[in-house]
């Protein structure tokens, strides 16, 4: 089921460029959205843009907001305004708070003038929560009776709905006539209670409920704890203000998980599936630690000088004393080497759980972890270089020295995105769990045969330079 | 809502002692079992078995399930059989079987024959199926009806059933005559149907379904990526053996996700809340990976010494001799520290997460995470020592350098216990996300202060040696 995504993709590029699709758009019609924005995650951005808009809006609406944020963002930059006005009349408003992220703001406050005049006051009001907050993500549709509606009365809402007009009938929420919240009732409990009793009577008069402004992530804790599938959100008066449901929960859950792993890793941004990030994006994720640590790690280096400072200094041509300095360098490396390669494998670990990546996979992540790690290495190289030579802010090292640094850091960050990105699928492979290639092992190995790099790069450069280790 | 836990565990103690309970219990019997779990999870161990008796069985049994394993199986164990199979009988068979995994097996066996012969059969037939498949976790209570049952037919059944028969109402399943699944029922599309429409018109014929061997894991990411509330589990000929709840995938995944997590920090065991582990749980979750890694390491040492080995070997008692010698052990102890420093941080940053822990439980974690690192520190000290004194294995060195080496190790790990720990807690009472004080981070930190330890427990461990550096 999970198997042919790649698969379905091919066919779908087969079918932009020729004219007897029809039967296939039938087909695609069929599927799932989370099926087709996946295949279509994985086409250049024209074709995307035309099947999506060959898709039956119903379809196309959701599949657009289960595509990738940057995916999303581009495939939209392509789309009239005519369409995307459409998409948010279809999808539900939790839903259409999601294209926003996506929108140029101007661009969304001018679609907000084109739908319908309710739906667009719906979206103004969820705008108007705080970023990350529940009232972000709540629906306003739900169920709602007062507490003297009958069962009888409750089935009847239900039944004269529009199809798609509620979130979830699993609920029914009892409120006053200002809006309080009275109770909850189940539509299990409706069904077996006795047509006439009011809903006073047959209702949960306790239900559980998170105020608006609690942070989304918490929401969802909550969710998930209990095992709710839906709970009810109130304003500072006790009055609702929608519901949140367990699958909007569960997205968030997934995302905050999927940023808390990375950062842990030492990668930062928001939780966006592996094969949709650019190479651009994956080393903007990463530089900004390496590059802290990079520094954090020179103090390391210089208390390695403080304590062996006059061996490294006196007799500055000996063997003994081009040893001492190479050795103030050790942590360094090695420290970016483990820390690249923890942020690799910590990436291609939770990209294989999450199945964004595939173990036959494996070449197209090699290329592009080896992209990266040649940028990032290239970066770290020249800041190492010109820490070593420099004579004001660096160590005024001998020039050998200072270039053996600038080599030997790519060098090692290179090996290490290979070693941290095809041990983990090497490992899923072979049938084991990719995590237990750790980032601590993955460090600790790198250790090891980054010095063995690093040696080898300083006897090559300084031979050159007429210097023997 | 979740703030008075420790409250709600210093009540329990003062009822467990007092004599005017009744009033407290009743309150206790109005309260969610996950709440009363994690307040009963706090208190001696005799005192949480009272508690538990004293509950109604109906909440006891769903506090049971809810208690982390290792409580559970303690409190289980000074149960009776009459309680437990009581208990067996009241909770849904999927529950009951996460009894089992804390029931010594001889027992369970003699439980069955107590519990009425129908569960004991479901339970037999769900402990058939392999370890961590779907078959372990589905549920046998669905709704099920035939092909020509007309919509009101089908509110007759959930309308007759008993209050708690059947797990969801929310699908109804449409099966042939020998039990193949035709179709599925959502309520609400069964309510809004005719009264006299047959299933087999009103059912969605192609639904998703999982085979009865797939991994708890991979269903549970299935539920979550479509949304669904439930999916139905086929045996290999088609036939409904079952289905899956979205609550039961939650919790399958976010133990998964506790698992991923701490083993990309290099610590292995089963998902456990934090504060049930004892201080001995938590030596053996880390060290295992901590001496592998630290022989790893050994290796990083040997690279350095076939490198460096001739400066070190030269002119024994020399000063630079004595440093070269010293600097070989570098990687070695700063490894052992960001290694250790790595397993701490994210503990404790995903029990933060999980809500297990909170800021103002710092001291406990701190005491705690200090004796871990004791012991954990002097094993690693003691095969340092070993490692740096032992001619045949190790590399024969002086007595003051081998000494310096088991005593700076433990100073290492109990240093990155402490920042490890204090880090993610002092950023979440700052109001800083603690994932930010990244494992590549602690490292990184440990790496530098770690040296600072290393040589200034060096210069004393010489100095009494009388050899200066």
């Amino acid at each position: 089921m999970r198997t042919d995504k790649e698969a379905l993709a091919d066919r779908l590029r087969q079918i932009v460029s020729s004219e007897a699709a029809e039967q296939f758009l039938d087909e695609l019609n069929g599927l799932r959205a989370e099926d087709v924005a996946e295949a279509i995650g994985r086409l250049e951005l024209a074709d995307a843009v035309s099947i999506l808009q060959a898709l039956d809006s119903d379809l196309a609406a959701y599949v657009l907001i289960e595509l990738p944020t940057e995916t999303a963002r581009a495939v939209i930059n392509e789309l009239p305004d005519a369409t995307i006005a459409h998409y948010l009349d279809i999808l539900p408003m939790d839903d259409a708070m999601d294209l926003r992220e996506e929108l140029d703001p101007d661009r969304f406050e001018s679609l907000l003038n084109v739908i319908p005049q309710e739906d667009a006051q719906e979206i103004r009001r969820l705008m108007s929560y705080p970023d990350g907050s529940a009232g972000q993500i709540l629906t306003e549709d739900f169920v709602e009776v007062g507490p003297d509606a009958t069962m009888a009365e409750v089935i009847g809402v239900i039944r004269s709905g529009l199809e798609e007009e509620y979130e979830t009938v699993n609920y029914i929420y009892v409120l006053s006539a200002d809006r309080h919240l009275l109770g909850v009732l189940t539509l299990r409990r409706v069904l077996r209670a006795h047509p006439d009793a009011p809903a006073r009577e047959v209702m949960n008069a306790n239900p559980m409920s998170v105020p608006v402004e609690m942070a989304e992530e918490e929401v969802a804790r909550i969710l998930a704890r209990y095992g709710f599938t839906a709970i009810p959100v109130l304003d500072h008066r006790g009055r609702i203000v929608g519901i949140i449901t367990a699958d909007d929960a569960q997205s968030v859950l997934q995302d905050a998980q999927t940023e808390d792993v990375l950062k842990l890793g030492g990668v930062s941004g928001d939780a966006e599936a592996y094969p949709s990030l650019s190479i651009w994006q994956l080393v903007k994720r990463r530089t900004p630690w390496l590059l802290i640590l990079f520094v954090a790690e020179f103090f390391t280096g210089s208390v390695l000088r403080h304590y062996l400072g006059s061996a490294a200094d006196d007799d500055p041509n000996s063997t003994l004393s081009i040893i001492a300095k190479l050795q103030l360098f050790i942590p360094l490396l090695i420290g970016a080497g483990g820390n690249s390669g923890s942020q690799v494998t910590t990436t291609i670990t939770r990209a294989l759980a999450l199945g964004e990546v595939r173990s036959r996979d494996w070449w197209l992540v090699m290329r592009r972890e080896f992209a990266v790690a040649l940028i990032i290495g290239g970066i770290l190289g020249l800041f190492g270089f010109a820490r070593a030579v420099l004579p004001g802010l660096g160590w005024s090292q001998p020039l050998p020295l200072s270039i053996t640094v600038g080599i030997a850091l790519p060098c090692i960050i290179v090996w290490a995105a290979v070693v941290g990105s095809m041990l983990p699928i090497g490992a899923k492979r072979l049938g084991i769990d990719p995590a237990v290639m750790s980032a601590p092992f993955i460090s600790t190995f790198v250790d090891a045969t980054g010095l063995i790099i690093f040696f080898e790069v300083a006897r090559r450069v300084l031979a050159a330079y007429g210097l023997v280790i």
